[in-house]
């Protein structure tokens, strides 16, 4: 592990949370209020808007935006791309969660979209959805083993080097790359990811980070370690679902950058 | 209270979490989140999609199929019936959720042409909604007692029979019939429905059950007697509902067989 | 402190129970699901709809309508209107939470248009958010505070008097006016807004109050005093935002009127 990474992580969070950086969420309607609650926990500000003719003024007020497909239709597409348009020209970071793609070929022509059309900073998703993007296929379900974040590795690496993004695969361990360097995040809970929304969250932290960071992949790292750092302490007597996720919220906002300078697990490969 | 129909629950909750039947819900924004968080607890996966281009798609992935009426409008509307004549096609189970059926002629019309239209596995809802589903009339709010849910039997019965369906009486006893058979459940607490989501919830949960098991009426009955017996369990020393809420999704996921054997209370008559 | 108001507003929380009053929501998919947990929690019946189609029929049923703007779009806001316009013709009272007001003109213009075209019985927001309605200015972030709240009340004084209705502010200390009277409800916790939906719900809480109180002014410092006493009960020891919700949630659920009539502290000037 490198504890210069586990210091800038600690670091991250601290200018991270005088900012208070508005983060823009066009996200699905499932997991948004966790989201919310998620990045006002870890010290960011949350605001969501998704109509045609407020987008890109709610764009020129936020820090970064984040666009989650996990309930998409076609008006919200459509409002999606013209926020990301706006937030390219402004040169805000975008974060692209893209749920489901591999599942429907709506959600992946969307993602893949999103990618071609705009300044993506950087792709978030677990292995079969990076796989799927990146023209790759098997279909894998729930927490991705860390076997299946590795095979998803070179396929990624690939992906960001063509679309000029950075891409992260989440999973039981947590990889990043920018198509040259690998960087891996070491922390969380195998169980984290029964809840619903543990994904959509880390994206919008992540853009939370991205937001006071100019370096996506330094960003994405210490955002994953301090969110996988929270979640493990959560995890502790391995509660159930309903308690974790009440003590996940608390452990967010209760990180302190000493418990992240000490406990962020990040290596560069 | 039957044995024999006791222990078939605890073998559906352990083929239903063996199988971790993807569950595709079309249900309102309301309740979604708690949903999703309690399929994944009872050991389903949800999966959520509205859009018309995608929910044929989506269907034909899922194991079956939930259609919550809890905030419709006329896309939302159109969509399910897509979804759900995918759903007939592919032989997938169908759980109707009539929320609010009687309070508008919308609501009410949308159920009734779902139920006309679909090939519906069964229907849940209150005593009030199965009445107005049934063409009879009387308004009921909040949880209904258990003389409630008897007076709405006959009509249930009745619009079973005319739609070769499965009616399903929640309240505070629980009944469930195919227009011949009658099946009661006797497990949960008054109080469980002073939080919002749990009719939405137990319906979802009934469709991962249904995924497992062909009979409705059993699949139901096992269902129910899960999910209530969770309930109990969560109401133990009946905490705030905040509280309940959250060891409910602990208890609904820390259910073993062996408490559903020696706790389900169901019913023949 | 007025004690005659404490003991009203006790008096109003056991009316208001007795009644159960149905609310109408129309409102952001973000705290949805909290405010429907808060209105039950306080003892009242929460109800969603937005459909054009059944939006006059649902007001029709309801004592109260709730217009949040979180999470605007056309289509919405056409449905609030035709709400609006036959809560009006009802007598319902109306309350607008007109959430980002002045962020982006979209909303600015969606609040004033139904300042001035439905009878709205009281507005509540932030300090500035009702700047952004009366025409004035500086935009602030977060919780505000006391002075910010007090810099707000001569311009909401005004727009009660030009609108024809009642002012709320929210904040480390709360405002209530109708351009004569100036009410305070000095309950509360400055960490209660750490968290999303706390000023969602208490509008609809305060309607849930007006739905049984005729004076506007009376029902919103009632409504303020009990769900921000249940706050302050909830931030006993300050727990982290995740465990507050929980016990927020508890907390309003379990207020007694003899907790009320001791504890809320609301002045007239």
């Amino acid at each position: 592990m490198n504890q210069a990474l586990a210091r800038r992580a600690a670091d991250h969070l601290e200018r991270m949370r005088a900012g208070q950086p508005l983060i823009h969420n066009m996200t699905n309607y499932v997991t948004v209020n966790f989201v919310a609650n998620m990045l006002l926990a870890v010290g960011a500000s949350p605001v969501m808007a998704h109509a045609a003719e407020e987008v890109e003024e709610m764009v020129s007020l936020s820090s970064a935006l984040v666009l989650n497909i996990g309930t998409l239709d076609e008006a919200w597409l459509a409002s999606m791309l013209r926020a990301g348009r706006r937030a390219g020209e402004l040169g805000r970071p975008i974060v692209l969660d893209p749920v489901g793609t591999g599942a429907t070929r709506m959600r992946t022509e969307a993602a893949q979209s999103m990618l071609a059309e705009l300044s993506v900073t950087l792709v978030r998703g677990n292995a079969s959805e990076i796989l799927a993007l990146a023209g790759g296929g098997a279909q894998t379900r729930g927490v991705d083993t860390a076997d299946e974040v590795e095979a998803a590795l070179e396929p990624a690496a690939r992906l960001a080097r063509e679309r000029q993004t950075v891409v992260v695969i989440t999973g039981e361990c947590d990889a990043i790359t920018d198509g040259e360097r690998i960087w891996r995040v070491h922390n969380g809970h195998p169980l984290m990811g029964r809840v619903t929304g543990s994904g959509c969250a880390v994206s919008a932290v992540i853009a939370a980070f991205a937001a006071v960071e100019p370096d996506p992949v330094s960003a994405t790292a210490s955002a994953l370690a301090c969110y996988c750092l929270a979640g493990e302490m959560a995890m502790e007597g391995e509660p159930g679902p309903g308690t974790f996720l009440v003590r996940f919220q608390d452990a967010l906002h209760g990180l302190t950058p000493d418990a992240v300078a000490r406990g962020a697990r990040i290596s560069e490969m």
